[in-house]
This record gives structure tokens, C-alpha cells and sequence, in this order.
């Protein structure tokens, strides 16, 4: 796939998913995971699930078609809802179209400033929980957050509890308790938010998955945001609120370096 | 524009807007008024506006190209805040891309069984209120009513309240009093919405803009739906509420029938 067609269903109404996905050391990093959850996600909306295979021979064919393969990259895997259909109906057999793109990226290592947006997202719409192409939302909060001088917006849910940033899970801690939103809260379940749990149990942490209002954040110890692109990024600051450093959040960012 | 590079962001995330059309009697139907609301739809997104003019030219080189110029057509025109960016980032200066497509369209002359979805409209997103091509909540809310064996969802919003249908605006008649969900409800501020209001108001009804639960669907002598392409199409039933046919409604439907 070099260009989409003008009756795609993706590029009309954001009828399909997609996957950002790290390059790294000449491979793709958590790719099974990242294909398992497009899967899961083509379920939720009822579309054909690709296929595990395709999925990671598309993502690796997209760093190699781009000669970067000795890079770190950002591979996007886009699959929209395929051709057709009628209106908002789709068609009676959609066929999918699976595509994939490469970049060359780096981390940054400076921690975010954060705002919280105005924007919400939808607790109640099975989109929220799934990392659609309607992601014009987030893209709004993102946007907010740069005017206003931050890096990244934090958003609440459409009941007022704190969901995920922009592009990013969020994490808090006060004292040895790590918390984040449950995904019924409308967050993403990020590959990079279940790395981050499940090292911060082996370093002894307590983690709760939450439903919590803007408050739990401001009364924190440390926030701080995770993807598979950022591994663990901590916040400076939230609005008026500064974060100094913390050594739990440089540990978990250390345990999860493997993977990012 | 016959198709869309990999990198395009309404492609990628949503990021654009649409609109569709009557072309009819060898004419677009109301043509300013769609641009005007694409253009006042780029200022929420903070897009660069597409010119009118551009906007109608493409609209009818889409007729054209198609040969249909003869036929009942319905138009759909995109833009979308084209190519570049990093993530979610738009870049520095969006170049939108704008494109139309156009088929031969019939009016349903039928009434339309309606079903309450559990998808929800976003009342905490500007989004909510333009013709976004972040569309997959209004997909899913369709799929629901075409599963249960319905024509059309009603959508709520967020806060319980009646924001619209899947694809059209939503009204209901009780004795002289028509109602309609208020824009800030989370509905799109309708072509055929402002048509109907005004051919309301001519026959002497009373329009209210609304923020009611379904209950006031319930209870309503009559419930119809309003767009480009249906012009006044009645509802026959809201899952187990009956509506019998209302000369109010035939009468809205005649005086809106120039424009649909």
C-alpha cells in the first residue's frame, strides 16, 4: 500500500485502529503484544482482526522499505475498515486495509509539563478503550497543552476522572502506592502501562488501578507518563503543581529500559 | 486528489472534517451553506479554512468527473489537515487537502424504526459539534441499531440528554410544540436542523432547543429525523413506542422538500 483510496473508511470517518511501535536493536519491540491488541481491538468494533503474521511482516517490512533498520524507530501500524460500504454502513464483508510506516525517532528525556485539558474523553464509548483512527480529541487536548506552554495535556473523562494523556498512560505515587486509571475509565490498555505495573509489583510497589479525580494527582508524590516510545517519563509539573525527582520513578524507568 | 498518501493526517488520526450534499435538478443544494459550516468547522479545529469557492468548484467537479450530472446525487467533500506533523503535532503550517467524491442517491421514503444506542455522544468535546471525520462512535452506534433491527441509533450524550441520530439531526412534536436537542447537547449544527426551524416557525409551531432525556421521546406525539439527503424522514418507532404518521410532519417534510 503506497495510497489510499478515496472510499477508504478510515480516511472518511476513522473507521479503523492502529499501533505505534518501537524499532530497536534490528527488531520490533513487544510486537506480539502490540499485534495482540489490534486484534483485540478489530473486536470491539467488529472488524476482521488481521492476522499476528501480517501484522509483524508489515511492521518489519515498513523499518526495511525505509533502509533504516540499523536506526531506533517509530513504526505506525494503521488498519482501517477497508473500501465501501454505504454511508455510515459498512459493507457486508468488509475487507480491512493493513498498512505500516517507519520513522526515525529519539526519546526525550526531559521531564513533561503537563496541563489538564478541557477536552474529555468519552467514558461512555467503546472507542476510549481502544486506539482508534478517531483520535482528533486527543489530537484538540495536544494541541491546548502546547498553547499554553506545556508539553502534554492530561485528560479527564466526560464524569471527571482522570483517563490518560494525550498520547501517553499516567501514572501517580504517593509514598509506596503507584496509581493509574482503570481502563474502564476510558484509557488505553498501553503495552507500556502493563510493562510499568508489572515492574513496579516486583519492586515491591503497591498498584491500583483507579478512578480518581484531578486531586489525586495534584496531592502526588511523582507523575509521570508511559508509551512504548517514551517508556517512563516523568512530569515536572502539572499547572501550578512542580514534582521534583523521584528515585521509585527512576527505578521503574530503569526497569523498563529493556523495553523502550 | 485520487488518493491519499500513508502520511495524510485525516488518514492517520481523524484529523479533518467532511460534508455531504444534495446535488439535485443539475445543482449542489445549498452549497454555501455547507461550505460556510466547513469553514466555521476549520476555525474549532484550528485548521486553515478552505476558500468557498474551492469548496463548491470541487463539490461539482465531483458530479462532473463522475458523469452524473443528470442523476440525484449525494456529494460528500473532505478536508483534511493533510500531510506531516510528528505524532500528534500538527506541523508548524497544515496544507489541508481537500477532495470530494460523489453517487447517485434515493431518498428512503420509508419511516424509520429508531433505537436507543449505549454508544454516547461526547459533551465534554468540541468535536462533538462539527462534522469531524473522527466518526467511528456514530459507526458503532449505527451497527447497534442495524443489529437490534433497527434503521437508525439515537444517540445520547454523556450527560443522558438526547444529542441526535447516528447521521441526522433528531425532532419531536408534542401538541404545537417541536423540539430539538440544543447544539451545546453535542449535536451537529444541521443544515436541514436550520431548515426545519424555519419552516416550523412559518407554519406557526413553537421551537424549543433542548436539553431533555429520552423521555421526552417517549412522550411525544411524533419523532422524525432531519439531513441533506432525507430531508423530514419520520420515525415509525423508538424501540417499543409506536408513533402513528402526524400531518405536522407531513407538513415539514413538504415545505422542506425545495431543499432535499
Amino acid at each position: 500500500v503506497e495510497a489510499v483510496p478515496l472510499d477508504d473508511r478510515g480516511l472518511l470517518l476513522g473507521d479503523g485502529l492502529f499501533e505505534t511501535l518501537l524499532w530497536s536493536n534490528g527488531a520490533l519491540v513487544l510486537g506480539v503484544e502490540h499485534g495482540g491488541r489490534m486484534i483485540r481491538g478489530a473486536g470491539v468494533l467488529g472488524l476482521p482482526p488481521p492476522d499476528l503474521e501480517a501484522f509483524l511482516a508489515c511492521a518489519e517490512a515498513a523499518v526495511r522499505d525505509t533502509g533504516l533498520t540499523a536506526e531506533r524507530c517509530a513504526v505506525r501500524v494503521t488498519l482501517t475498515a477497508g473500501s465501501g460500504g454505504r454511508g455510515l454502513d459498512r459493507p457486508a464483508a468488509p475487507l480491512p486495509r493493513l498498512f505500516a510506516t517507519a520513522a526515525a525517532t529519539t526519546r526525550s528525556t526531559e521531564p513533561a509539563k503537563l496541563v489538564i485539558s478541557e477536552v474529555r474523553r468519552n467514558a461512555g464509548s467503546p472507542t476510549s478503550r481502544v486506539k482508534s483512527l478517531a483520535y482528533l480529541d486527543n489530537i484538540l487536548a495536544r494541541e491546548e497543552a502546547r498553547r499554553s506552554g506545556a508539553d502534554e495535556a492530561v485528560m479527564l473523562n466526560t464524569e471527571g476522572r482522570v483517563a490518560c494523556a494525550a498520547v501517553a498512560n499516567i501514572f501517580w505515587l504517593e509514598g509506596r502506592i503507584l496509581s493509574t486509571p482503570a481502563i474502564e475509565a476510558g484509557c488505553l490498555d498501553g503495552i507500556m502501562r502493563a510493562g510499568t505495573i508489572r515492574a513496579a509489583r516486583a519492586l515491591g510497589l503497591e498498584v491500583r488501578e483507579s478512578f480518581s479525580g484531578p486531586g489525586a494527582l495534584i496531592a502526588a508524590d511523582a507523575v509521570f507518563l508511559t508509551s512504548s516510545l517514551i517508556g517512563v517519563r516523568p512530569a515536572s509539573s502539572l499547572g501550578d503543581t512542580i514534582y521534583g525527582s523521584s528515585r521509585v520513578v527512576e527505578a521503574l524507568a530503569a526497569a523498563v529500559a529493556p523495553i523502550c
